[in-house]
């Protein structure tokens, strides 16, 4: 964070659920050119976004060369984009069948994200879609993959990915661990019970509790679980949903920040106050994500702003008190 | 309302629900030290607004030594915010047994909202929140407490609000009192015919239809419930829901002025051309009702704007004629 | 369009759901004075609106005198609003018993938007609503009329669209045939199937395909709804909708564009790489529909801007390549 401590340059980046994982020509943009992905930047930055997170839905840095990853972070830079972090989804380190091709996937991409200079890598323990969820309008609708209430499995989880955060500190980077229902990472207890276990300084937690309050069913109060998970954050997915219960009910569908059952403005302030100063990274569902998100960074960088003037109050008064 | 008569003076209060009601030291807010309470007015201040509504879930002012009273309004005005109006939250003068009790409370705080320099004094005959109703996501799913079909209550609610009424006439006040379920002001022609019956000139409705069109049950047609009630109002609690009915199912979710289902353009517009002058009280339920309500004020200045052109138009024309 | 080619002058217009159809004297706006038309205008200007669309529910211009139409028309124009479409509502060509009837209007309504100098003329197959969807909350919950499964009838809806569509290009405008459930034009491939059977170049798709995402029971892709459809439009009412489901439950609700399912920044920018310059027709049901356009606008306006620019780099480049 520079100092004096300010909101203006305090990283808000878009997830890339807006952009298409096809290139117009057909092809994964994974493997698309230059141009393919130079206008794909372009739509990002056509909202307002100098900063992204790559998701691997869109490119798998794990599996490029290091010149083709130099070249595509240079494509990047020629469209004003940063990108301080990568997303790897559904790739669990506990998957069965697949844990080890995960974990190996895994330390690739930790050594792409330092070679690209990035600050964080970001990941969790959920898995491929199923069918079901995959049919759904949307996904969460559906119950997914759990994680086995089974003490060994669990300690293979903490043992793999204490093995990552430990090659992330090598290489200098953040791990940060996605809540997730029915993993270990599923409710605000069992992240933290995990990511104590872990015990690594550049391990925490990435406390989307918008991932909860969308489920169809019974959900934690999302106060409580921010109390518990921010002091473990390090980075950190924001998006939230309308939400109706009633008559053994429930309704949620995507909303902005601002109208969503989350009031962020508590939660983000409560977060800059208690310590917090990762990236936020805005996530959206459904619809326009890009316009969703762009929305949400001009009501973060808002919010920001009041409780960074908070945080630089009270450190004013406290020194002035000495 | 200054004459010219235009809408960029028109009081457009908050709601306090976004403030939390303890103090980050731990004592309810109603006891905290000035500081706490600047803190409190500083997040008010920071997303606009400068002037609010004193509701007694923060701030009890008929328990407030005079001294203490006129404290605090300083703090208000250090801060910059007005507070013309107190709203007296669940505590009917007709609960089951404590009725005297919260009378004698009304008394105490039309006397403080007196010796504030307030403006209206907004309360209602909702009692406090059922077991069911504290446990709901949304209190408005579950039942709450009935108003008893029962001639002998009805006449004692006209006469404790009658001499309420007269007690903030005798000091300069205006008392409002809010539409809600279940209540003798439950429905458009209930609270007409309450108010008609108590028959004071400074007692109004405050027509919060919001209040009804989240009911999860069949509801009246805001718009019937508006023409029937706006003539009698003094005061005005505004909020929007989003709505869906079918198959014999409900679901209502808290929204923007603009996205819900209430038409607030075309609300405001014939309320004004009908004569309202009083203060917009931004009301917002969930999430981050602080934003909400900022979000409310810029709509309902906007919409003001054409509402006030057009009454100034056919004052004109009206002159013109003679 | 003008060259060069920009996103500024693109007509974006609004519906008039937003303005009563009842002026302020009670009498049908349709038979009201210029006055009445003017502050109906006004209205519509307030939220920064030069361009409408005037639907029959507002003014039948195929039952007024040549002289009332001029004179009409010389009021929008005061006003500052034009009307480059006219929107035909629930008047189907094949309505049992009234087909003839409509049959009739449909043309005096071409000669009329003739003689103002529209652009398009506008119209569907759906027809009024029953019983119940004049109850409902929401129209779309209850089952409306619906086309026969009768080639006859098929062939008859082609043979009178055809002869509207010839005399449209005798007058020099486009006939528009908006998409509306159980109706021949209630899915993409249905759509395209009597579009393409009508057969004439001034005869096209509104894709309205937010009339489809709205409905309580299963629903097509819109994506592939629109990249099945697109390629046939002449005009396009816009609208979004949130929209739930689960456990065999489906719940919606209007929605903001950006706010809702349909991605419109996708869509609109495939619309026009794929060629489409008709006009933008904002549409909202619920509420305040003027507000809601309006905001859409801004919206619509923002994406056009990114759409049309990545439209002239291909050009350009294109260009250069040569």
């Amino acid at each position: 964070m520079p100092t004096p401590f300010t909101a203006d340059g305090w990283p808000i980046a878009t997830c890339l659920h807006g952009v298409p994982t096809t290139a117009s020509s057909g092809e994964p943009l994974h493997e698309a050119s230059d141009e393919e992905w130079s206008k794909a930047l372009r739509l990002v930055a056509s909202v307002g976004f100098g900063v992204a997170e790559l998701a691997d839905s869109h490119a798998r840095i794990g599996d490029m060369s290091p010149s083709r990853l130099l070249e595509l972070k240079a494509v990047f830079a020629e469209n004003g984009i940063i990108a301080p972090s990568v997303h790897v989804q559904r790739k669990s380190v506990i998957e069965p069948g697949k844990g080890e091709e995960n974990l190996a996937y895994a330390h690739r991409t930790i050594d792409a994200a330092a070679a690209w200079g990035m600050e964080v890598v970001s990941t969790g323990l959920h898995q491929p879609f199923t069918a079901a969820q995959r049919r759904a309008l949307w996904f969460w609708t559906e119950p997914g993959p759990r994680d086995p209430d089974d003490p060994e499995i669990w300690a293979l989880a903490v043992s793999r990915l204490r093995q990552l955060g430990r090659h992330a500190a090598d290489v200098g980077l953040e791990l940060s661990l996605e809540m997730y229902e029915d993993t270990y990472l599923g409710s605000a207890d069992d992240a933290v019970r995990l990511v104590e276990a872990i015990d690594l300084p550049n391990v925490g937690l990435n406390p989307d509790i918008g991932n909860l309050v969308r489920l169809h069913r019974p959900i934690e109060d999302w106060r409580l679980a921010y109390a518990k998970t921010l002091p473990y954050a390090n980075y950190w997915h924001i998006k939230n949903y309308n939400r109706d219960e009633a008559a053994g009910l429930t309704t949620s569908t995507p909303s902005t920040l601002e109208q969503g059952i989350i009031n962020y403005r508590q939660v983000i302030s409560d977060a800059v106050s208690g310590g917090y100063r990762g990236i936020f990274l805005m996530e959206h569902y459904g619809g326009d994500s890009l316009g969703v998100c762009a929305t949400n960074r001009e009501y973060v960088r808002d919010v920001l702003a009041h409780a960074v003037a908070e945080v630089n109050r009270a450190e004013a008064q406290a020194s002035a008190a000495h």
